[in-house]
This record gives C-alpha cells, sequence and structure tokens, in this order.
C-alpha cells in the first residue's frame, strides 16, 4: 500500500467516523482513556477509591445468581432488582474496557440476553399512576434511565459482540424501547421536563451506539426534528440564563445525568456542534448553580418536593463535577467539591480531576460566596438569593426564594426562606412529605401529606394570608406568575442585603421581603434582620411562622397553653396538621428563644398591639405517622398594610454534655419600627450596652443612585440608594 | 558533719514527712514530677494536649481583669465566676510547678488575697433551696468543690509563698471554710453521699497542705472519728464488691473527683494506709465498673438523674484513667479509654500513661464485653446486667436494671432496660427532666417534670401496673428494697441471656424479665427476645412501654387515630404528660416497625386476645414546655397472671440521602407463647425461610444444673438449668 493510498484510506476511515462509528465504546469511555486509566491505577487516591467501588459491587454482583424477574411494584424488590442491573451492568462495562477481563463482557451480554428473552413478552405496567407507563417499571422515568445505563454498557462490549448476539438484543431490546419511547410515547420524549431529558439521553447515547444518526437527530431536536422538543430546546428553556434550573437544586441534581452523559456523548461524536458551549455554555452555568446553592456540608437545600439530605456526592454530581472540571477549566473550587465527594467519574477526564486533586497541597473549604441567581428561562423571573458569612463549619447562610413556582413539584413558598448555621438547617425548609422509596411508606412514593401540608404555604417560612394558601394552590395559576427580583447586595461581607416582591399571590395582596445578614465584633454570631411588609386594601389575617427543630428556653410573655387537651390550629391548607400548643396576645415587642444543638436563637419581633402569638407543631390529622414532628411558631396579625419587622439572634454555647452554657438569653431586647410607607421601611434594633442600629430599606423602584427620603412623627430620615445601615446610632 | 549524724537527721527528715510534711506540692504532682513532665514536653500527643488546655485556659484568664464577685444565684453569671476561679487557680498552680513561671504563682496568689478579702464578709448564702447551704454558692457542695480545686493551687504555691500572705490566706480563707464545714455543716460531712465525699476530699486536702492531721483524720474517719462518717466509710457503702455505685453511672463519673483527687493525696502523703488496695482494691472496681457500663461512644448510660451525654471525657474520669492506669497496672483498655478521651491528667501518672499511649501501636476500639454487676454495698441488692455483641461503632448493646433504687437521684424504673445500636440509644432512658445549667430554665436546675415524668415508671421500659409508679412514687419505700438477680449468662456470645426479678414494687405483683440477645446469620444484626412475665392474685391493668425516637414505618393491625383531637393519657404517675395519638384493639400477633437513623425496627409480640395498643408522645401537660417530643408504644392488658413475649428486630438499610432502603419488612413474623408457669416460659419464634427458634427460660430458683420440665398442651418440654435455646427448631 502505497503512501497515497493509505493517505485517502485514513481520510475515509476520518470522515466515516460519523457514518459508520466503526469506533466502540464511545460515548462516556474511549480504549485510549482505558489504557492511561490502567496506567495510573493505585497512584490517585480518588480514583482508587471510584474504581474499587465499582468493582466491589460488580464482583458482588457476580457471585450471585443473576436475576431478570417479572416487573413488579414501584420501589418493590423486582423494581430495584431491575434498577441494580443497568448499574451492574454499566460498571461491568467500564471493567472491561479499563481491565480487558472478559468476565466482565460475559457478565452484560447475558444479562442483555436475559432482557431479550423478557422484553418481547412485556406489555404496558400495570401499576402506571398518571405516568407515561413503562414495561420494566410502573413509570417509563425509570425504563429511560434504564436505557441510558444500558446503552452505555453495550457500548463498552460492542466491538466484543459477535453479530448474531448483536441482531438478537438489539431486536429483541432496543428496537422494542425505542419504538415504545418515540412512538407510543412521543408526548413524554419532546416535553420539556426533566423526564424529557431522560428520554433524549437515551434515545441519544443508544443512537450513537447503533450509529442511527436519525435516532440521535430525534433527541436534538425532537421526534418531529423541528426543534420544538429534544435536547437543545430543554437546555434553552429549562435554564435561567445563570443557569438555574426551574425546579431546584434537588431536581437539577437528578437531571444532571442526562445533561451530561448525553453531552459528553455529543462532544465525542459530534465535537462539531460544540455543545459545551451551547447557549453562552449553559451547561457550565448549569452546573455552577447547582453546587453553589448547596450548605456548607454538600447538602442541597431541600427547595420545593426534596429530601433533607440529598448532597453532591450524588452520582450525577460527581459526574458532571468530573466533566465540567475537565471541560472548562480546571476550577479550584471544584476540588473542593471532590474532596466532599470523595470519588470521580471512571473515564479520561475524571482521571485528570484525580490527578489534579493529587497534586494539589492544600484543598480549599468549598466556599460559593454571597450569591444570586435569576430564575425562568429567560431570567426576568424573579430569583434566588443567597447570603454567606463565614468559612467551613462556621458558616452562616441564609437563603430566600422569589423565582418561579417550578411545575408539578414546586411549592406554594413565594419569599420564603431557610437559615442554616451550626452545619445544619436551624430555620428549615420541611423539604417533601415522602420516604422515599421506603416501601411500606406509600410505596414510597410521595405522600398525600405532600400536598396538605408539604407543598402548603404555612410549612414554609414565609406569611400567609387569610390562612390560606398561595394561588389557593392552584399550580397552573402559580407557574404563570413568578417573585420579583428587588435589589441584592452583597458588597460588604458585614451588612449583606437581599430584598424582593410577590404580588398577587394572594388577590390584592402585595409583599416585599427585605433580608440582611448582620455581622458585628459585639455579638457571637451574625444575625438576620427581616422586614416582611404586606399592604392590601382589604382587611387580611398574616401568619409569620418560623419552624425550628429545638427546644423553647423561654419567652418575655405569658402564654395560655393547651396541654391538656389539643386541637388541630385549622381546617385546611396545611393548618389541619398543626397541633395548636398555645397561644397569647402580646403588645410588647416579643422575644422567643429557643435551643438547637449547642446554640441559642432568639427571634425579637416589633411590637405590635393585638398580635397574637402561636405555638404550633406538625403531625395533627396524620393518622398514618406521615409527617415528621417539629415545632413552630407563628406571628398573627390583622391589618391592611402591615410590616413584620424581626430580628434572628443566634447566641451564646451549650454543651449538655459538658454542663457548659454561655449567653443563653440573647443581646438583642427590642426591634422598633419608626415607620413603613411605599417609599421605605426604617428600623430601630436595640440591645445591651447601647447597641442601637438603625435599618432604611427601599421600598419604591430599585436604584443604586437615587436619593429617598421620608418622615415618620415627624422626623425626616434620607438616605441614597436601596438601603442604609447605621450600626452605631447616636 | 560526719555521716552518723547525717544519716541521723535524714532518719528525722524522713519520719517528720508526716509530722510536719515539708514538701509542697505533695498532693497530685510533686516537684520531681514537674521536672519529668518539662522534659517530656513536646513528645507526647496526649500530654501536650493536655498542658495546652491549661496554659489556653489560664494565659486567657491572665488577660482579662480578675474577678471576685459577691455571691449569686445557681447558674447565674457570679456562681459560674466562681467555679471558673477555682479551676484557673488550680491550673495555674500546675502551670507554676512545671514552668516556674512567677506570673502563675502570682495569679494564684493575688486571687487568694481577693477571697481572702471577700469570705470573712460572707454569711450563709441566702437561695439555698432544702440543701446544704455555702457560702459563695448556694449550696455546700460546689463550696467543697471550690475548697478541693483550691487546696491544689495553694499547695503548689505554698513554698513560694512568704509566712504574712499564708497566715493571712489561712486565717480569712481557708480556717473559716473549714470550721464552716465540720462545724456548721458535720451532718454534711458525715453524710454517706457523694456530697459527703467532697466535704471529706476538700478538708483531707486542707489538712494535707495545712499540715493539720486533725482534719485530714476527720475526713478518713467523720468528724467524731469514729469511723462512722469519713472518707473509708464511703469507701464501704457507697459501692457494691463489684465496685457498682449506687446512684448509677452518671454519679459515679460526678464523684470520681473527690474519691480519687483524696485517695491519691492519701497515698502521697499516707502511703501506710495502702489506700488502693483498701477493700480488696475498691477503688479500681469502682472505676472500672463506671467505664465498663458505657456505651461504645463513650457516653453514660443514663440511669436515674442524669443527662443523655455524659460521657468519658468528662474531667473526673480523665483523672481516673490516669491514676487507675498508672496504680493498678497499665491495662491496654484503659489506652482505649485516653484515646477516647484524648488527653491525660498532667501528673507524673499522667505522664507514664501518655508515655504508654505513644509507644503502643495499635489501640483496640474500647470494648468491654458482657458483664454484670452486684449492687448494694453487700452485693446482694439484685445488679445491673450487660450484653454486647460486636464491636466499635457497629456494637448492639442491652442494659437491664435491677439493682437499688438510688437514693434522691433513683428512678422508679425497675426492670428497666435501654438498647443501643448504631451509635446511639435507640431504645432509650429519658434521663433526668433537667436543662443543665440554662439559666433560663429554671435556673438550670431539676424541673418540676423530673418528679412528675422522669422518674416515674412509664417513663421507662418497664411495666407498669395499674397506670401507676413504683413503690407508688414512695422514694424511702424504694430505698429499703432492691431487685433480685436470677441469672446471667453471656458464654456464647451468640446466645447471651440475663434474668431478673423484682417482686412487690407493685404490691403483690411479682416481676420477672429475662432477656436475649441473639446474633444468627441469617438476621442482619442481634435482636433482643423479651419475657417479661407478672404473676398476680388479683386482677391488673399491665402496661409494657417500649420509648424509641424514630418514625413509624408500618405496623399489622388497624388502629384509631386521635388526630383531630388529643388528650394525656392519664392524670398522674406521668401519664398525665403523655400525648394519646392512637390506639388499638388487637388479638393477633402485633407487629410495629419504626425507622431511626439508618435503620428499621420491628417489635412483633406475642397474640393476647384483648389486647390493647397505645402511641403516645411526651409533652401533654406541659405548659413551659421542658419536656422533649419523644414516641413510644404502649401494650395493654389486663390479667392476673401475664407473659409479655416479644421480639425486637433491627433490620435492612434506609439512606435517605442516597435514596436506598433495603428490608423495610424485617424477617420476624411471629412470637408464640406455648406456656408459662411458675417453673418456666416457653417460647416459640417464627420468621421468613423456615425460621423457627424455640426459648425456654426457668421461671424457678436459678441453677446452672438443675433439670426442668413442664408440660403445656399437653406436651413436654424439658432442659437443664436456666434456659434452653433451640435456633433450628425441626
Amino acid at each position: 500500500m502505497n503512501r497515497t493510498i493509505l493517505l485517502i484510506f485514513t481520510i475515509i476511515l476520518l470522515s466515516a467516523h460519523h457514518i459508520f462509528s466503526a469506533d466502540h465504546p464511545s460515548l462516556i469511555i474511549t480504549k485510549e482513556e482505558a489504557t492511561q486509566i490502567k496506567a495510573s491505577m493505585g497512584k490517585l487516591p480518588l480514583l482508587n477509591r471510584s474504581i474499587e467501588m465499582i468493582k466491589k459491587t460488580v464482583d458482588q454482583a457476580m457471585t450471585k445468581p443473576m436475576e431478570v424477574p417479572q416487573p413488579g411494584e414501584a420501589g418493590g424488590y423486582e423494581h430495584e432488582r431491575h434498577k441494580q442491573n443497568y448499574r451492574e451492568m454499566q460498571q461491568a462495562g467500564i471493567l472491561f474496557t479499563i481491565t480487558g477481563e472478559e468476565k466482565y463482557a460475559r457478565f452484560v451480554r447475558d444479562m442483555l440476553l436475559e432482557y431479550a428473552r423478557l422484553y418481547p413478552t412485556l406489555g404496558k405496567h400495570p401499576l402506571a399512576h398518571n405516568q407515561a407507563p413503562g414495561k420494566l417499571f410502573h413509570q417509563m422515568l425509570n425504563e429511560t434511565v434504564w436505557l441510558t445505563y444500558t446503552s452505555m454498557a453495550y457500548d463498552c462490549i460492542y466491538d466484543w459482540l459477535d453479530q448474531a448476539t448483536r441482531d438478537k438484543i438489539e431486536k429483541n431490546v432496543f428496537r422494542i424501547i425505542i419504538d415504545w419511547f418515540i412512538t407510543e410515547n412521543h408526548h413524554e420524549f419532546n416535553r420539556i421536563h426533566n423526564h424529557g431529558t431522560w428520554t433524549v439521553c437515551s434515545i441519544g447515547l443508544i443512537g450513537y451506539v447503533l450509529n442511527d444518526q436519525n435516532l440521535v437527530d430525534m433527541a436534538l431536536y425532537g421526534t418531529e426534528k423541528d426543534g420544538k422538543g429534544g435536547f437543545l430546546k430543554q437546555l434553552d428553556l429549562l435554564f435561567s440564563p445563570d443557569g438555574y434550573y426551574m425546579e431546584g437544586p434537588y431536581y437539577v441534581r437528578y437531571a444532571m445525568r442526562p445533561f451530561f452523559f448525553f453531552a459528553e456523548a455529543i462532544e465525542r461524536n459530534q465535537p462539531e456542534l460544540k455543545i459545551y458551549d451551547y447557549r453562552n455554555q449553559i451547561l457550565k452555568k448549569a452546573y455552577y448553580s447547582a453546587v453553589q446553592t448547596t450548605f456548607p456540608n454538600g447538602v442541597f437545600p431541600p427547595i420545593n418536593d426534596a429530601s433533607r439530605t440529598m448532597d453532591i456526592k450524588d452520582v450525577g454530581v460527581v459526574l458532571a463535577n468530573s466533566l465540567v472540571y475537565s471541560r472548562y477549566g480546571a476550577d479550584p473550587n471544584l476540588l473542593a467539591v471532590a474532596e466532599i465527594q470523595n470519588e470521580v467519574l471512571v473515564n479520561g477526564l475524571g482521571l485528570k480531576l484525580a490527578q489534579d486533586y493529587t497534586n494539589t497541597k492544600n484543598i480549599p473549604d468549598m466556599n460559593w460566596g454571597s450569591i444570586e441567581f435569576t430564575d425562568g428561562y429567560d431570567g426576568n423571573q424573579g430569583g434566588l438569593g443567597i447570603l454567606r458569612n463565614g468559612t467551613g463549619d462556621s458558616q452562616s447562610m441564609l437563603l430566600m426564594k422569589y423565582g418561579v413556582h417550578g411545575e408539578g413539584h414546586g411549592h406554594f413558598d413565594k419569599l420564603h426562606f431557610i437559615f442554616y448555621d451550626q452545619g445544619r438547617e436551624v430555620i428549615p425548609d420541611y423539604g417533601f412529605s415522602r420516604w422515599i422509596n421506603i416501601e411500606p411508606k406509600f410505596g414510597g412514593r410521595y405522600l398525600p401529606e405532600n400536598k396538605s401540608y408539604a407543598m402548603q404555604t404555612i410549612a414554609h417560612n414565609t406569611v400567609t394570608v387569610d390562612q390560606t394558601c398561595q394561588n389557593n394552590f392552584d399550580r397552573k395559576q402559580a407557574d404563570e406568575m413568578s417573585g420579583e427580583r428587588h435589589f441584592f447586595n452583597a458588597t460588604n461581607p458585614n451588612v449583606q442585603v437581599m430584598s424582593a416582591r410577590a404580588d398577587d399571590y394572594y388577590p390584592g395582596v402585595k409583599m416585599q421581603r427585605t433580608m440582611l445578614l448582620i455581622k458585628v465584633d459585639r455579638l457571637d454570631y451574625p444575625v438576620i434582620v427581616d422586614l416582611f411588609r404586606l399592604t392590601s386594601d382589604k382587611m387580611h389575617t398574616y401568619d409569620y411562622p418560623i419552624h425550628h427543630r429545638g427546644q423553647l428556653i423561654t419567652k418575655n410573655f405569658e402564654y395560655q397553653a393547651y396541654h391538656k387537651t389539643q386541637q388541630p390550629m385549622g381546617e385546611d391548607f396545611g393548618y389541619q396538621h398543626i397541633w395548636n400548643e398555645a397561644s397569647a396576645q402580646v403588645s410588647e415587642s416579643p422575644k422567643i428563644t429557643w435551643l438547637d444543638g449547642n446554640r441559642y436563637y432568639s427571634l425579637v419581633s416589633a411590637a405590635i398591639p393585638q398580635t397574637e402569638i402561636i405555638f404550633g407543631r406538625t403531625g395533627a390529622n396524620d393518622p398514618n405517622f406521615n409527617l415528621i414532628s417539629e415545632p413552630m411558631f407563628i406571628i398573627r396579625h390583622q391589618a391592611q398594610n402591615h410590616l413584620f419587622a424581626t430580628l434572628i439572634e443566634p447566641h451564646g454555647y451549650f454543651n449538655e454534655a459538658r454542663e457548659q452554657s454561655d449567653n443563653a438569653r440573647g443581646d438583642i431586647f427590642d426591634v422598633k419600627v419608626v415607620g413603613h410607607n411605599n417609599e421605605g421601611s426604617v428600623l430601630d434594633v436595640l440591645g445591651k450596652n447601647d447597641l442601637h442600629w438603625r435599618i432604611i430599606v427601599n421600598n419604591g423602584k430599585a436604584s443604586e443612585r437615587e436619593q429617598h427620603s421620608v418622615v415618620f412623627g415627624g422626623k425626616k430620615y434620607s438616605w441614597t440608594g436601596n438601603f442604609k445601615v447605621d450600626l452605631e446610632v447616636k
């Protein structure tokens, strides 16, 4: 063969790459990467651990009889078995690619042949609940995950299989499932939603493996290939321009896998699409906006339907961390993420992360600073604000939610806040009402209490009006609205402010919440100042709730305890689930102190005549013990226009084992509303040793420069911009 | 000077040692030890850390103005200041001895002179509550601790002071306080109780320092020096022959300091007393019996009035560990204790422990195995049984209490059990009702709910009769009785059994509880089998409670939930503090599964016709929110003679963050009582995959060898000894 012919041959081969895709595997790992990984084994702790975990799972699986059972119920044994099977197949595929040991390829092949026997016999799963059904699983969602993983497994052993076996598997499994997705369930396929992402990912992956560009194109552009559905449209609509995912961090964590598995496969098979640059690098932004919402311990804030414990160790975040680190330039912050994860993706990109991790001497604490995200695909639908002070374990974090509803998993919680301190949520979000995957608890699915309590406004730390729910619990109505950003300023780390609005979530009621995180030397920890202002042309009952997890220590008012008989606070909108433990009528500034962990928390609220304070606890109307028993208190006031002005001070120290208690009462003793109108609110904060702060907030149009003044009680208060904080009032 | 004269001189000096005790310091550390410590500094991590902690405290104290305030209220600022002062003086004394830096001596001297100004002006503290009063503190107990520490501080700077200063301090502080203790409060002095121990310790120590043997003798033998009071009598009466302390582990932890500070001072100043050998080395046994009751994480079981978190890091246990390790021969188990403590006593004995720790390559996990302690000074008043299975974090521990009441801090909880699993109590003791040292919570003192709930029988995991309390809550009556050991057998680590009796704690009712901890390969974890047998000649209502901290997952019976209105379970004996959440009538074997942490727990109880099951939660009749809200369930049955036969199975795995749930239902599904009489009880346990166990327990006189047989349902069951467990019934 002379050189010219060789050259021509090479050109044909190269250009043919996308025509008959002779190279397998190509989705997430190549043979070259496998060789490099093999050469690095034993040298890189993160990579070693990742491979060892895979090896342990697969080797253990191979000691047991293979099981491909008939479909079963959600969360049941068969359901879990099929999930375990796709994980084991994918991991065995990776091990075969790296080690070349044929036992792993045989494991994948044999299991695929089992599925080739079973799959053609299956119809629609009989236990689908208002969801697109699968065949192996009750919902098609699980089936798309199955196909995503199985495609990667098949990719790894494709070259090793003989053609007859490939034909058998493709005919009896893949072609049936593809048809099920694109023909029978094209609605799910084209949906702009994480279920849609999983669907197009799975079809895109198997498309590349089978060298069926038609499938890939459908995955990219929708079944009609008109761009109205498909992966790119999802990238356009599911994220704000900042990358914030409209369903919230718990869901983007779940969506990371289909987004990044498919993106990586596209990058490897159709690099000309420049998928990682698409929409100004939206995939990078999506990843960062997910990890940047996390608490300092790596747990995602449980916004919307979410567990309280999901964290960045999740497999999707591990995957994305390796890809984003290598595809977008090596950000040391992502080494901090990898340190918490203690794991990398097993491919060439994970290898790079593991190498850099090993070569970096001082991995920093994960710290994202204060940050605001816009919400909505256009970035004009409110947002999410996060104020942080301190580092590592001693970081305080205050999060306020003022974006979109978030569709079916959204909670009716506009202007809700979460406060994280001492390494955990101390003013928490309830999260979902679901014992996820616990089969005896309603099959591990969402419980009725998710709708009757967890989604309701009163389950959150935001004001309810007339003891009802925002949008009257109408999701469609809620999806059409959003909160509104007002201003966000974290320039001064010791005086950080965010402010947002939510109008007509209750008809005719306008709400503005401004939250400050203030740190001064004379107080033990950063404190929260909260100005929640409501205006309306009618009288309403406004309930300002604070959920917590501690023990009441003291208060400065008398109350009536309902300690001999206890009844729910109401009939509907979540109030039916709250036992009314005590109530008080107060006119002076109420102060409540509770203990949580090793720290005390005091809330001081401005005095308002005829205010009621209610102590509650979840658990009423819960005959199945589905709810978690947790305390709260509620400040209730009837008015047209009202400003709830409160300060929350973490203070002191308690250590039961060492029998030590310091500063159990706190330093702040009063909050006074000087006045508030549509121009501004003026607040005084008073504490021990002549502490006197004055806080002014702009209630009008946001502007950094505009000059304002208001007159209250004959006195003029002036300021420039959106707020003014004087920590040394003379 | 010729040699003879020198010799005579030396003899005089040596014999004079106990006459005028020229050597200071002599209580806990000598100059020679200080020299050795100085030479070891920087080499031994445990010692370094211990010295660093002391140095940090004292150096920080020395930057602030010295404060010796007027007396204040319990738990208040002044109270805490005086406590901090004695700690700082003692630690400054140690630092002066080791480093020779005079700033530390001056610190002690100046503070003592402040006390010399204040103390003569003080009378009896006005806020004493039914307690012997102090002058600086509301109770004399604190004052004895003050004197104990201050004596050690004075000992360290004694030689450095001039005589005039000594005279001033002794006259204006020590002689007044001594007189206060031995004259005004000789009742407290001679009391056989931890308050008495602190008193004699403080007087003994100051006696040695002042070279006042009369004081030392009173400390040893009582104010009358007749041996009816004093340290030796306390060693005789406060411990069982096994060393078990009648008030329980939380209190022996507190009493360690006076026992060991004084013992060590005696050993150094009057070695001829051989105090460490006294009563067959009772001090050694006392120490071991304390640490051997701890959970695997080093936390003391909260028996009687005790916090739930006190652990072996407590200063008294650190002290005792160093002394016992060195005085009684180097036990490697105590290195494991030191590892948890991460600290040693700063003297020559702590130095030895720190050296051995550094030189030992593999420090074992702390593991005391299964063990039984006798109770009562004569060892004939019941006891405490502990069964353990597994090691380290995965250890299961089952503790049953059947000893004496324990005087004023005793709980009415005979035959109560605690189950520890997953690194914490999963079937817990409530401990005390007290927010210790939290001033706004009743001054940090015991709350009224300590008597109305925490001490009551229903607050414990033992049967109540007719919804009342053992001994009708009469402490004096309770102190006159005790539980009775029946048998204890931990020979086979996989089938361990303990059995005990408590008769007439309810008049006319005899109770026997037999608990087994059984581990078999086919079950995930060790399980508890519990046979609680009650006999009486009258009908009674028997309530069998299980307290837990988890979430109800499932049950195999229908119940009536009181979810729209909730009322207390009763009017008295603790029942008034329990909300009645639901109740059921069951006839089949009830099974209840709850989730706690990462594990499920199922209780299966033998079927009994007309049995009621009640779900409760603490918090009723608690207008001050003093109680901790925790769930329980109660199996209620009316009978004359009854055997509660239950099995508690920990099983499966739940990880919310990883969305994983395995084996949420457990394997055991039935427990059947074949029969029970005064000879024996026969029980069958049934589970999945034909699991069938038969358990036979001897209800007659305990004997390892005697042959027994009973006939139930026409069938004969025979066994030898106290029990028979067949794990493979054909």
